[in-house]
């Protein structure tokens, strides 16, 4: 991405902030109109600004036209967030690495590093301290495994995948069959599926499949705390928000958005490019490009109506009390 | 548990799955009329069928007729599950046991474990590695501890406990004292006592107590990132699934069943038998066998009338402003 | 804090707990007229009593009479939890730290800890086993960190702030830029910023900043399974029950409550003295001193007479019909 430059070419730049809190040697940016006001009070040495923003004057400081500013700033924090990460390199003396274990090269596995047999992790791979991998796990190309990860047997996961710390991937389905007035476990043997380009919040579970599969889509990314069941199909592109929770066998389609602190119960499917709302509980399936909301579940313009319609409650209860007064209706 | 085979019995098996992705290899199974479509279509080299289900020349290929398919596939999964443990055996090297502690035999102790003084762990037990067990533990004989769990200290737990990676027991329960305006630390000492046959979800959190016991009754089954807080009792035979959140010095009956993502305030007293469906808000005590639901909580019945009266929240307004037009009634 | 002491003053004390559980060696308190039943019924070898409880007499057994009979008992409390963790003291030989780090006197360092260059740990420091510290950051004196715990770069920790087990500290925030319809990672290079005394709990997640800075003010209380999104910044002594979410960039001021398994949206203001009912969704900004919650949000007062309501609504329901009826209203 290139971009042109309006002002001194002779600034020294040290960081990256937001419009308010950068200093004289900060990159900041503007993709918006709506941040034009905090512009002109920004001190920032440079400010990315997108091309069809038109604003020069308006800022009249240093600023770089560039087609997208919020792209071209984020790549600035990938270069520094690289940086970050150059320090850790090469195989720990201090890690555990079973004999039967393939590695590609250029990769970090930090100290106190568990990796079972059978187990194959890709070039340019960084593992932090303190992860466990079971065996028979296969980690494709540049992935990022952060502190405290646990990674049970016989899961797969593609390029690019970033794991936050403390995250389960492959624990035990949740599944029990009730045998003389107690619970039986039921066994979980199946495997988990992370696709490309995959991230994984932080202390998320994601549970192996009683038999066959769970699966979850390339490019999808998933925040912190999230609970994915056994045997759930997540396609492609989805976001998943925080504390979501997905019970087991839903099947969800491609570039789903499921807002934060919602449930969806299991053995249901959800179509693609489906958005629900925070705080949802979907219990039933959802036709491709429906955006829902609300608990009792319904179309997102009428989970926003119902919402304000309940605050009126006391006003409906009374409209109704005085009619039945009105017209003697007793009770 | 025996069962009648009809059909060739020169069949080569190798894995089990599902009746829709099963090959001429594998073993699926059928315990309700509802799949013998799907058993129709099935590629699986056997079919576990429940005697009750008269489906011989339906389904037409090798079948094994047994009282309970489900329970028999299941042994079947247990079989494979073991096999997939077998290798983990031993005291490792790398395990770190302090000097004070008694060790059953038979036991599988991974590396980097940590185990303080004082505590007792029994014959045939499992830990992964990356757990911490705090100072005078107990744990029953042929628990399963999986990486990254952490117990603090005293904690008690039975026979046959599995406990899922990141799961925390033992950590402090959350109260404070308002003085002089700041919250002062209310200090923990009590301790954590798991019956026997529990599971514990991966990232799970059980709180001690402050003084006395948090109690998980035997047979109880606790999903993932669930939150137990400070001297909460569960019974027994208890089913709690994901994200549910139980607050302080609550107690909970047997047989109870909690639904994904329910919350339950503290001080308050679950009956036996109670059913409380997903995503409810509980706020007052339940007596024994009642299901309940919602947020208001009511009985599972009104709870569903009321989310289908939700929905018509928009039309029963707009009944009540052609009324109070027809009566001429303002406002 | 001295009290006065009625009765038999050579007891033998060990231990302490509840009024009803408390054996004759043991100490329990009195802090509420509520409590007197049970003092009655006590088998506790001492009573603390608050002074403003009168109640010598129908107790009739050895009672110490203090101002707060709840903060003297929370000091024997102190005491007890104290000796608990007396002997973790050293750096273990197994704790692995960068050459770069400064650790204070008198600290506790586990075996398995991983401490990252740069990094400043100051006096009488305990760090569990198993623990990640990144590089860069700074804990202040008197800390404990529990087994699991992980703390990734640049985060900054005050003094005497207690992180129980498992809980992430500077996991990535969760932000994507679309660009060619897919999910583009916005990397996140900010901090997290702890003040003095504040409680982490079990298996909670602080994201990082994405630039700037997420912050927990001083004298917080944070419980298990709360998800904290980037750039949040929370104010002085709040309280916030587990499984709460915050969404990005959202501000929380000063001693504010928030109830169990509540959510925030990102980028709205929460005043100062707000006291959130548990399961709400809060979507918009909150005045000072304000009660709020339900889902929608309104004003404690309206929330609970909301849930009334609802519970009606099959009767509110039934009266429009028979009103539609009464006036020959069809549909």
């Amino acid at each position: 991405m290139s971009g042109k430059l309006i002002g001194n070419k002779y600034i020294i730049l040290t960081g990256v902030n937001s419009l308010l809190e950068a200093n004289e040697h900060d990159v900041a940016f503007v993709c918006h109109y709506k941040y034009i006001a905090d512009a002109v009070k920004s001190k920032a040495g440079v400010i990315l600004v997108s091309t069809n923003i038109d604003c020069e004057k308006l800022i009249n400081k240093n600023i770089i036209k560039v087609k997208r500013a919020d792209y071209a700033y984020n790549i600035i924090l990938n270069l520094i967030s690289k940086h970050m990460l150059s320090e850790n390199i090469g195989v720990d003396k201090y890690a555990h690495i079973a004999p039967n274990v393939k590695i590609g090269h250029n990769v970090y596995i930090g100290k106190n590093v568990v990796i079972e047999n059978k187990t194959v992790i890709g070039n340019n791979v960084k593992i932090f301290p303190n992860v466990y991998i079971g065996y028979d796990v296969k980690i494709g190309n540049n992935c990022i495994i952060y502190p405290n990860v646990v990674i049970r047997y016989s899961t797969t996961i593609g390029k690019r995948v970033i794991i936050q710390p403390g995250a389960v991937i492959g624990g035990d389905g949740f599944g029990f069959l009730r045998i003389n007035n107690k619970w039986c476990k039921v066994y979980h043997i199946g495997k988990v599926d992370i696709g490309d380009d995959v991230e994984i919040g932080a202390n998320t579970t994601i549970d192996r499949a009683t038999v066959g599969v769970t699966k979850i889509g390339s490019g999808t990314k998933i925040d912190n705390l999230v609970q994915v069941a056994h045997n759930v199909q997540i396609g492609k592109n989805c976001v998943i928000v925080a504390q979501v929770g997905i019970a087991g066998s839903t099947k969800v389609g491609n570039n789903v958005q499921i807002g934060g602190q919602s449930g969806i119960i299991g053995h249901i499917q959800i179509g693609n490019n489906v958005m629900v709302a925070s705080q949802s509980g979907i219990t039933k399936n959802i036709k491709d490009d429906k955006q829902v909301g609300g608990n009792p579940m319904t179309s997102i313009n009428s989970s926003l109506k119902i919402k304000v319609l309940m605050k009126k409650l006391p006003k409906i209860y009374k409209d109704l009390k005085t009619l039945k007064k009105f017209l003697k209706i007793s009770n």
